[in-house]
């Protein structure tokens, strides 16, 4: 093979982690704006985090169509391959990770229209924990360091610890106060979302690990048991 | 390139799609089986429903290694590329209508704990219809016969409807009784767990869409408007 191909395609490849740490800066982004809108009940700004939902589909095509190519015309073997099927792993879980937080901004319509309701921390707290592991993982793709993503990995643990006892939290308050059930019920699908965040940044972690290392990570993952919340 | 060649190549891709139509099946079971579970308060059958999802994890990951197998030794094109690929996002989906299964017999274990519910012909039908989209894509797959993938495309937005409704019913059960607001919120998220399902059939009709035509579909799906339930 000519030096120029070989050049042209480590382009490729580096294009193809362009796309993805764009994208992932998108996600990101709209993940702490809905938090953000949450928080400060910011009709405004769920509004915005709906309609910018297009950019994050839009990249995630974009990152598909890229490594179809890639597969097509350059035929990329081991390690190249490997990029290129991490790519496209890494996009599908940032895709749902936009379509979560469009789903949160969707549900704080709704829930602006009825009175506050406390609980909003640990809402903010777990959300900042998803943020923050989402942020790591993607740091890792860019750096090719495991570590950070190995962290993540152990950690998901506490985010389902912080979903199973607001979980509870919220089906107190709503026996407590019956009217607000349709609020607390769009809260427990927002806790519910922030949840399966934080397992996209874990399932982004596994593919950073068999990206860098070519191994699946070998150890069970731990998960705090809670039968009370069924999942 | 010799007959030989293009013989183990075939070959090799029918393997692939006989793996995919394995993994349907075991998902449908469990699909079904889960809500056999939930309408008839199954606490042994919900207990296999999660045992077994271990065999939907296990056929996914077969396909994943084949289809890397095939990417890496084969390099195909055009066609061929389309055939790895499909079978790739298809048994991603499956792999996630496998989890949202086990999770409805979770929850199931959890509801049959309390007094049975009014509302289950809601979850019934709507189960129903979700399962049999999915046996619906799961077939266009296998016959390469666009046609019902595209019905199954078009009309998710009845699920999505009885979806909105069923949402609302629940609410209205749980303040008028607040005893019951613990097992109707795991019946929320059991009748999101089967929109969800209905999703993933859609996602796989526009995988057999283009790998059958090669093209995307190319109008906008039709959804459902709830701003009620925030989705």
């Amino acid at each position: 093979m000519s030096d120029h191909i070989v050049k042209a395609y480590g382009e490729a490849l580096d294009l193809l982690a362009g796309d993805i740490a764009r994208m992932g800066g998108i996600a990101e982004s709209q993940v702490n704006d809905a938090l953000s809108a949450v928080m400060r009940r910011d009709t405004a700004l769920a509004e915005a985090i709906i309609a910018r939902d297009t950019k994050v589909d839009a990249a995630h095509k974009a990152v598909e169509k890229r490594c179809t190519t890639l597969l097509a015309l350059r035929q990329p073997m081991a390690n190249d391959l490997r990029e290129v099927m991490a790519a496209w792993k890494i996009s599908s879980d940032l895709e749902r990770v936009g379509d979560l937080a469009k789903n949160i901004a969707k549900r704080t319509l709704v829930i602006n229209q009825s009175d506050p309701i406390e609980l909003m921390r640990g809402i903010e707290r777990m959300g900042r924990m998803a943020a923050t592991h989402l942020k790591q993982v993607l740091d890792s793709y860019s750096s090719r360091d495991v570590a950070p993503a190995l962290a993540v990995w152990f950690q998901d643990e506490d985010i389902d610890a912080h979903y199973n006892s607001l979980f509870r939290e919220l089906l107190t308050y709503m026996m407590e106060d019956p009217r607000t059930i349709g609020p607390c019920a769009h809260l427990l699908f927002i806790a519910k979302n922030i949840e399966r965040i934080g397992d996209h940044s874990t399932n982004i972690a596994e593919t950073v690990h068999y990206l860098v290392t070519g191994e699946e990570i070998a150890s069970e993952r731990p998960k705090a048991d809670d039968s009370g919340r069924g999942d």
